[in-house]
């Protein structure tokens, strides 16, 4: 009988990361009934409806439009498709249209949501051990397990209320020059972060890209949440800026159509050169490189989102404005009642919290550790549950802190929970 | 302007193999009215009707008999799922049914296709440099790629007509030890390989699994041709045989129900020990390794899947039945025309193929290269494409071998293409 000794298994199992999310599940499936401020999944509300078929027929059309017989355009949802993707025109004028991203669609690639785009990027990226990626900090752990799995150190550089301190990630890129070591990308979400929560600003986003000119490094730019801005207050993604093609721009459908389609894209227009002397997309490598992870993205899972897209005009900004407007109301809704429940006097001192203008995510600093052990007070005896921030750092910093995410609740439940987690909060930590 | 030399990019990246590949692709494209050997996809017959609904509905009143409430069933398709997967019941109970496979739903991961689940497994077994992968010579792509995303060393291992060459896989164990290194693992196809055709005989299995014990290394078995086998003549899969859990299996729904689902699995019942002291399932680490890779395989396409296995009594061989009798028939066609065409005294000497018993495969031995110069003049000039079987190989080999697939054909484009191989072969190698 085998019986594997854990350190016989690669190194990116045994990272505590895993063991602390599992506890939160385990402590969920312990606490049905609490509410529950830890998932940064999409409101049920916002799911489509149960005829899937209507987006399917939708994109249907669309290929016969363009040529594809009816018989031809079936098979096409169930047979092996081309493993850059096979709605990347849908998508690249969806970028076009309304963010003012121009890629062609061979400069696309359809991804098993943006984690798959992630591990892509980094394995064709990171031909060195040498290479360093740095990461906005606190960061997303997608990344931070995408690169725990290709073994590629990672540097934090702290998130700042303008977006990244580009002075301390300057001169990580010297620190790693004087090692023989080279920054070879950096990741960031520019708009509201899980779980930073911080938007850069216009002037950061320019200057940003101008250090990654200078420093030689490329830019992964993860927008999950840029569709949750207020209408009218959305800012130019990095890649929209980008002349020098610095930025690799990652892009998911989970939040502004629905998770379980699996669908995600990267846009990557940087040249490579061919051995026969011209170039090709960056894109055609990272389909190369899918072929031995996943082979294609289901087609039947990105007809359904093409067919989504379509149905709103071909546009990311219409399929999403109904959700960013829930989004909006829930986020303001958590921070009022924070506002309510514990901005007065009396509310235990050291208590505060961010106020992010758009994204899934409020983090609330505490005086005293925000660990597992505090988590399972909350849920058993206030039936309140929300995440521990630890996990997001890479400096041992964030211990005291706690994530709440808005966007799985109601106004009411919201209200309700945070009543639960001062009630918590006063007791508990004024002992 | 980024422009890349492609040695700043990932090693992968720069395989031949992918060359190979591609330039097929490209092939195919000029000449789209050629007759083609080439893909191993399913024939469009075994696709799907339009209606997939009534798929997802089957699956959802699984889950309602199950006792999920009805809003929380339709959820599940389109939310976030476990990495683990969801439909992990239905096929740890068809995987019992049909080939005595025991394994429970927490031994299982349901996997974006057998691609994603072989990433998983390497990822997790290899923790050193100083690891060895053996694999079955010729070899699928798909195996050797994912070792060479993750930078595996690859050692090939004949195969034979009764399997795998036992003792050279022995004397490659010793020879590993000897360097201070250790064979971890040894990747095999028992029932039809892609693209040798081999079925391993029952000694074969039996002292296979024998010498990995001996040896101390893991078995993953890649079942996805195993259904083509004729009625009545099956073997039991290694893991049916497996006693002393040597075995990882990997299997494929793109076969037996269609590829655009990409929906695979894993089964991993092998133990890891716990720091607690207890012990979890190698399918637990394996969940873990997703969450940094696909995170999830979509619910939509695994209720998709679990509903056709459903609808045919949850039952893989009740679903593929008819799908068996095709291909067999198929294989059956394409021997018979090369019989018929090439073997009587008018052909080219040092022509000859193998008869497989089943799976999607035929190989032709050339007295001349098989390459991709032969191959621009087999597509341009006689109208027929194959593959090139020099890219299975790992030693060199196979460079005078064509690949044929029967999957995708019908019968009288079977006998028409290998009429036009003929012509090609005799006129164009004759001279």
């Amino acid at each position: 009988m085998v019986e594997f000794d854990p350190t016989r298994l690669h190194g990116s199992l045994r990272a505590p990361v895993l063991g602390s999310l599992s506890f939160l599940n385990e402590v969920m499936g312990r606490f049905p009934e609490a509410i529950s401020f830890a998932p940064g999944a999409p409101h049920p509300e916002t799911l489509p409806g149960p005829d899937l078929q209507r987006y399917t027929d939708r994109y249907l059309a669309h290929l016969r439009e363009q040529g594809t017989s009816a018989e031809r355009a079936r098979r096409t949802l169930y047979e092996y498709g081309p493993s850059r993707g096979l709605i990347n025109d849908v998508v690249s004028e969806a970028l076009w249209r309304d963010h003012r991203i121009g890629c062609a669609p061979e400069e696309l690639v359809i991804t098993v949501g943006a984690q798959e785009a992630m591990l892509l990027v980094l394995r064709a990226l990171f031909a060195s051990a040498d290479d360093l990626l740095a990461v906005a900090n606190p960061c997303f752990v997608g990344i931070t397990g995408a690169a725990r799995l290709l073994d590629i150190d990672v540097v934090p550089v702290d998130e700042t209320a303008q977006g990244i301190d580009l002075d301390r990630l300057a001169r990580e890129c010297r620190a790693a020059r004087r090692q023989g070591r080279a920054i070879r990308a950096l990741y960031v979400a520019p708009d509201f972060s899980n779980p930073g929560g911080a938007r850069m600003s216009l002037d950061c986003r320019r200057r940003l890209l101008d250090l990654a000119e200078q420093e030689d490094f490329q830019v992964l730019e993860d927008n999950a949440y840029g569709f949750t801005a207020g209408a009218g207050t959305e800012l130019p993604p990095l890649k929209a800026l980008d002349t020098r093609c610095r930025v690799i721009h990652i892009g998911t459908f989970a939040k502004v159509a629905f998770p379980g389609a699996r669908v995600g894209y990267v846009v990557a227009d940087q040249r490579v050169r061919s051995e026969g002397g011209g170039t090709r997309p960056l894109a055609a490598e990272l389909a190369a490189l899918k072929t031995m992870v996943t082979v294609n993205t289901s087609p039947l899972a990105q007809a359904v989102i093409a067919g989504m897209l379509l149905e709103h005009g071909g546009s990311l900004v219409e399929l999403s404005r109904r959700k960013a407007v829930l989004y909006q109301r829930n986020l303001t809704a958590l921070t009022e009642a924070l506002d309510h429940e514990l901005g007065g006097d009396a509310a235990p001192p050291g208590i505060r919290w961010n106020r992010p203008e758009g994204g899934f995510f409020v983090r609330v600093h505490l005086p005293v550790r925000a660990d597992t052990r505090l988590l399972e007070v909350s849920a058993a005896k206030y039936g309140v549950l929300w995440t521990p921030m630890d996990q997001f750092y890479l400096d041992g910093a964030g211990d005291t802190q706690m994530r709440l995410s808005c966007s799985y609740l109601d106004r009411g439940q919201i209200e309700e929970g945070v009543r639960r987690l001062a009630a918590f909060l006063t007791k508990e930590i004024r002992g």
